[in-house]
């Protein structure tokens, strides 16, 4: 499939995607009030945190007994706002069609984040339900004419984070610890899956999405890194805050009421950077085998308390999907995981040396070789029945078994969890509170202009297809699928550069001057990858994939000159299903859906 | 021929340049112990300088009139060499084939020093001598495959100058005084000629080469001044010459001879700089008109000096060029010389006051606005024949004329004078001494590893076609036709990206993967354009058109990372002249050449 891509010519043909779930947002509800209200005056820090997961688990409970629907309670602002979002959901997704990855991440990591491009980055999915095609009640037509210059457009998705509302403290250990450790730990584990590929060509490709992941993280952090460093940024985030403050601080009724928010936040980032190392290399690298043996040991205990105790992950709310991912029959990669733990284990030694409790607890005075090695080749974790066996047996079952990768798992999940209780004790808990509390000021000072942080939920941005001034010339808002020929060319069709066979193929069929991607000015970020632009007929003209370079300072500001979102182009779509796939039926349905009445 | 560009199908309709003359290289001969040792000892700086050159104005005569030949006496390493450059005068040149502007510029001034590239910028002449072709005893064959990826190449050409050996307070000079006025003079200028250009079409082709030519000037001047402005250029400049400095001083054979240069070169930068706006500003703005009556005006003094007393451009080794350029029939636009001579008269008042000296010769308390229109209005020197008259006439004659034009140069002609002699006797006598010096001390410590800094005079210059890193990703070594109709279609045909009607015609017809420009690692710099590029058959593989940004900083250092010459690939010279601009005898007579033995 990484070679050839995927093409279903028939419903027949299509094959379910074993641990993907697709939910759809259903209704929204706002909560603040509840939620907030759960924390009486009075309480520590840690009790006030616990009241107020309690109340969030109550309330899911409660949407979930009453709907049926995965109900989540979201946070917005910071703790500013609670919602709760409530989604329906489908699990049983089939696959269409997919491009080779030549063709689809054209360019490879070279290429990745930066534009002008030339990716034929889309998927088509079919969702079932009762395994028949589902017919949704509202959906975004094919547009015939794609996306044009300076036209006004929507994307709606699901964005994963933002840094936007950070207070100057917090941004200063991004800058200073979050982002330097992170990018160390890319590094380090790119470097070992470099050379677990340098294996043989099967090991190549099965490290192959992970590297993929490594790099991409790697560029994105460097972007937000650069984004950070660079003293234009901060010192308009430093003006910000300052002007805040002082308005606060103006203010008797506001300075009475959220005076003191960012110092309290500045101690506790304080805190949180002595611990901050640990944070980061008290953990156990793996693809699968080490996350379903963390997942399970902690399950075994968090499911012997009552619902708003638990870790939000194993909330009845939440228990669905966790589960539909722990027991997937996604294959699993013993070698792999066994590189990928070993070199983990090194990692943790050499930056918390041989003392720190986690290394001691994990190597008990053996090598990291020998451990990874006895716990993967020992593990029963690779059989899903195994694992339902022991999910089911719980606490008990888990405390007893002698598989060698729940041993290792068992052994840590105390450091575990005295880690995260004093994080959400000592750090979690103030920010949301006084992070709740500068965001009330805000709204008190600016109102609700300014939109929340992105939270892996749903948000609609709206923008333009348009191109930008950059070095010393100007970029196209588009480019073409002569332009992919043209970059292919100009390399002599060196790696990774070259045409996919396919694409070479359809040299001569393909219409060069088809628009392939384009940039725009939406406001996004990580997790956006897939999401629909659409005109404002609710047409679809695009698929979104990436940002440029210039975009991944905005984890902390929206960047409009030269900042762009990144998309497949709709006429590529079209054009590649034509005449480089051959995918007939397919076309069909999308020029009738292009003809059918818009139903927004 | 602006819109069309110009195609002469058989020899009768090639076309005359009337000012264009070529001169070749014929012969170099060191003549540093001659010139050197017309400076005694005990001469002051302004008699030591007259005493250099009056050496070279006598060796160049000497050589004329041996040879016949065109004779330059040549200062290599700001002064530390002297060699008598001999060359064989070709005044018929003759236009062949120049493709249509928007071919040739493509992207305008936008791509202009940009890469990737998608100019066909290159044009064919044929020298003649006794109305008949000359056939050359050696020439660069064409190359049938065109320059290849990472193959030794080389390039000659006449690059025009470098400042690699000033010293850091030259460098300052450079950086706190000349680029900044420069570019000043240069954007005001730029703004005065659009506005001129905006007063119809005929305007704005009358203009056109001229705003070109001050746009690329601000590009490469920003280069420039980016380059010194640049923190990690500049300390490796004041290190180099720290190390020098050291060496000298530790040696005590070279701090006799050489010690106190630096210091001389850096009191004469001071004393510079307190003329510097002067220097900029006291010049009379115009295509044509004002530079005609400039010359005539100094060449009728001159002519009455002996020759080794005048100023270089009037000894007897130059004048038959400069009378060339002087009586050139080439069309003067008097609106034109009128607005731009206007503006620079505004201009200069400015910038100096109206009290200063220029200013008050120049405008006799009258505006800009009369005093440029009376000058071009009542001026005869658009007629060749005046001129030559005027010539003729000598110093009696211009000063007896009551031509507008030349009573303003006349009014002018002391304060030039003035400002010229006491630059030469003060800075120029002092930087050619010391720095010869310098440079005497450099070959003493370094040997004779680098080479001079550019003078106009032919150097070769050894690379090999290669990409770079850029940003995020890699640039490729060649563009291809491919990517100029996806670089027009990208941007939806939109001005300056869209293809004129000749390669829009062509589409279908140019195979899309032939070769467009390419980059090498060629060190050349401004005058290098049109330079040949060779490979190690002496076969011509491409045409330098350009630098990319990245290779301005080379006036000062340079940069093999990512500062790239960028040519005209030979494929897409032979690929135009078959598929879009039919000259079939011009490809008739390449293929013949191609064909020919090598004759090196």
């Amino acid at each position: 499939y990484v070679k050839e891509g995927f093409y279903a010519r028939s419903r027949e043909s299509e094959i379910r995607c074993p641990d993907l779930e697709i939910n759809q947002l259903v209704s929204l509800e706002n909560v603040t009030e509840r939620v907030l209200s759960a924390i009486k005056p009075g309480l520590s820090d840690k009790e006030g945190n616990e009241a107020r997961k309690a109340a969030e688990a109550a309330i899911e409970k409660e949407s979930t007994d009453k709907t049926g629907l995965r109900s989540d309670v979201v946070e917005l602002y910071q703790g500013g706002e609670y919602w709760l979002y409530r989604y329906k959901k489908y699990t049983d997704v089939r696959l269409v069609m997919a491009p080779e990855l030549q063709a689809a991440f054209y360019g490879g990591d070279y290429d990745n984040f930066t534009y002008p491009r030339f990716a034929l980055d889309f998927a088509f999915f079919r969702v079932y339900e009762k395994d028949k095609p589902v017919v949704p009640a509202r959906y975004f037509p094919w547009s015939p004419a794609g996306a044009k210059e300076g036209e006004l457009t929507f994307v709606t998705g699901h964005p994963g984070s933002t840094d936007r509302l950070f207070t100057v403290s917090q941004l200063e250990l991004q800058r200073e610890l979050a982002l330097p450790l992170r990018l160390k730990m890319y590094h380090g584990r790119r470097e070992a899956m470099r050379a677990y590929a340098a294996r043989g060509a099967e090991q190549a490709r099965r490290a192959q999405d992970y590297i993929f992941g490594l790099e991409n993280g790697i560029k994105a952090l460097s972007g937000e890194q650069r984004g950070l460093n660079d003293p234009a940024v901060f010192k308009r985030k430093v003006a910000d805050e300052k002007e805040l403050r002082s308005k606060i601080a103006g203010d008797p009724k506001l300075a009475a009421a959220y005076g003191g928010a960012f110092q309290r936040v500045e101690a506790a980032q304080k805190a949180l950077a002595k611990r901050y190392a640990p944070f980061v290399f008290r953990r156990l690298g793996g693809r699968k085998l080490v996350n379903v043996a963390n997942a399970l040991v902690r399950m075994g205990t968090e499911l012997e308390k009552p619902n708003e105790k638990r870790y939000e992950e194993f909330r009845d709310s939440a228990l669905e999907s966790l589960k539909f991912q722990l027991f997937s029959p996604a294959p699993i990669y013993p070698d792999l995981e066994e590189a990928l733990l070993a070199y983990s284990l090194e990692e943790s030694a050499k930056e918390l040396g041989p003392n720190d409790p986690f290394v001691k607890a994990a190597l008990g005075g053996r090598s990291a070789r020998d451990v990874a090695h006895d716990a993967v080749a020992g593990t029963k974790l690779a059989d899903v029945a195994f694992r339902k066996k022991l999910a089911e047996g719980g606490r008990k079952a888990i405390a007893a078994s002698d598989d060698p990768m729940i041993a290792l798992a068992r052994a840590l999940d105390g450091l575990y969890r005295e880690q995260r209780d004093w994080y959400e004790a000592n750090i979690q808990s103030v920010e949301r509170l006084e992070g709740g509390k500068i965001a009330k000021a805000r709204f008190a000072v600016y109102g609700k202009g300014v939109y929340p942080d992105a939270t892996f939920t749903l948000r609609m941005s709206y923008g333009k297809p348009a191109g930008y001034a950059w070095g010393e010339t100007l970029v196209p808002y588009k480019t073409t699928f002569g332009g992919l020929y043209d970059r292919a060319d100009s390399f002599d069709g060196r790696e990774p550069f070259h045409l996919s066979a396919k694409v070479a193929a359809a040299r001569g069929k393909v219409e060069l001057s088809t628009p392939l991607d384009f940039v725009s000015t939406h406001d996004i970020i990580g997790g956006n990858s897939g999401s629909p632009v659409v005109n404002a007929d609710a047409q679809l003209v695009g698929l979104i994939f990436d940002g440029n370079i210039q975009s991944l300072v905005g984890r902390y500001l929206y960047e409009p000159e030269a900042g762009r979102a990144l998309s497949v182009h709709s006429s590529a779509i079209r054009e590649a299903l034509r005449s480089i796939y051959g995918m007939k039926s397919l076309l069909k349905e999308l020029d009738a859906s292009a003809k059918a009445p818009a139903r927004r």
